[in-house]
């Protein structure tokens, strides 16, 4: 019981922080997303492609955020990223936003249109903890089960997006995207879906649109 | 500070009850495995490879963890699983052994070759907690990147097994199975490798060979 009280009084201390972080980034109209998926679903793929596609009509920063080693923050780098920090967390298996507090100083923000936040691969724990963000969008790929919004619901309940990627897989394993989504909207009837495959490009369309127009949308509100 | 050290007592108590269940069942000769990945890597599909194929030569037990529903159950129950008990942890993003020992007593481990438990698709929580296994085999799919056991180190290190999955799906994206190899052996120099595809039926053979061996080298040790 002490450990659970402790864990709430965690929590409630990330929120407050988590607020902050929103206010100051909703304050210059700046779009904030985090990331979230299983490891290996393709969230740093989908972002170099992002990158690629619309680096230069806005204004990107980017926490790539792992347990070990600064490879995702490399290849963000690589495909064009020009304020791309890294958060290695040493264990923990998600950010928090005591963590983001202290990179986004390093991030001029009165200059930002979009940060995006690249969590742990981990479809769990990250789900518990607020950064601070305006949406979570989640990764499922199409080499997953389509059970996985039922398997891990809290993940699900908490995103706005889901990003079915790796439809160029399809038909390699019995996934099927019909029920994928069924099984989400039992979950989160809210859910926006993208089908995308970083390697054929098929449907990232879809995806930059809607990322130019949110974040237009965010500006307006200023 | 606080919570650290409260964390360190919950994990102390876990080790404690680990070597209870570890003693248990090596005082029956059952060999006890802990497959542990990503979710969507595979660890059900080669379960029910492994039960189809090797299911009438061993006595074979599951434990199916899951944050929710039974679906891995009873996959494993369609698979010709005679005893399979499922875990529905209910927001854990890790099985720990008070929930083995909870459900151990609906085994006849008298009877017993071989205990599986699948956990929790994670690669971070699950390598804290021993649930008093012989060995963690640990899975990685080829779609996933071949960088994962540097950025999830603490799995692979304590893992004794790691199965190399989807090598059916090899060439759709630059997966390289050398270098995953290279990486796992940076973290853990001990890590025996095995590459299976649970579509093609490529390298089941060794896997279900070795597995054979290992609960035949352990019931010999009684």
């Amino acid at each position: 019981m002490k450990k659970v009280a402790i864990e709430k009084k965690v929590l409630s201390e990330n929120d407050k922080l988590a607020v902050k972080i929103r206010e100051q980034l909703t304050g210059r109209g700046v779009l904030s997303l985090n990331f979230v998926s299983s490891p290996g679903s393709g969230k740093t793929s989908l972002l170099e492609k992002t990158l690629a596609a619309i680096g230069d009509q806005l204004n990107i920063a980017l926490i790539a955020g792992d347990v070990q080693t600064e490879n995702d923050a490399n290849r963000l780098i690589e495909a064009g990223g020009k304020s791309v920090l890294p958060i290695v967390t040493g264990g923990s298996c998600h950010l928090d936003a005591k963590m983001i507090s202290k990179v986004l100083p390093g991030i001029n923000i009165d200059e930002l249109d979009l940060l995006i936040i690249e969590n742990v691969g981990n479809l769990v724990c990250p789900a518990s903890y607020d950064l601070g963000e305006d949406m979570k969008i989640a990764l499922v790929s199409t080499t997953e089960g389509h059970d996985k919004p039922l398997k891990y619901p809290g993940m699900f309940r908490r995103s706005s997006v889901m990003v079915i990627n790796k439809i160029d897989l399809l038909g390699t394993s019995d996934f099927d995207v019909e029920e994928v989504k069924k099984n989400a909207r039992q979950i989160n009837a809210n859910l926006k879906f993208f089908e995308t495959s970083c390697r054929t490009g098929e449907g990232l369309q879809n995806w930059f649109h809607w990322l130019i127009d949110t974040v237009k949308t965010k500006k307006d509100r200023l």
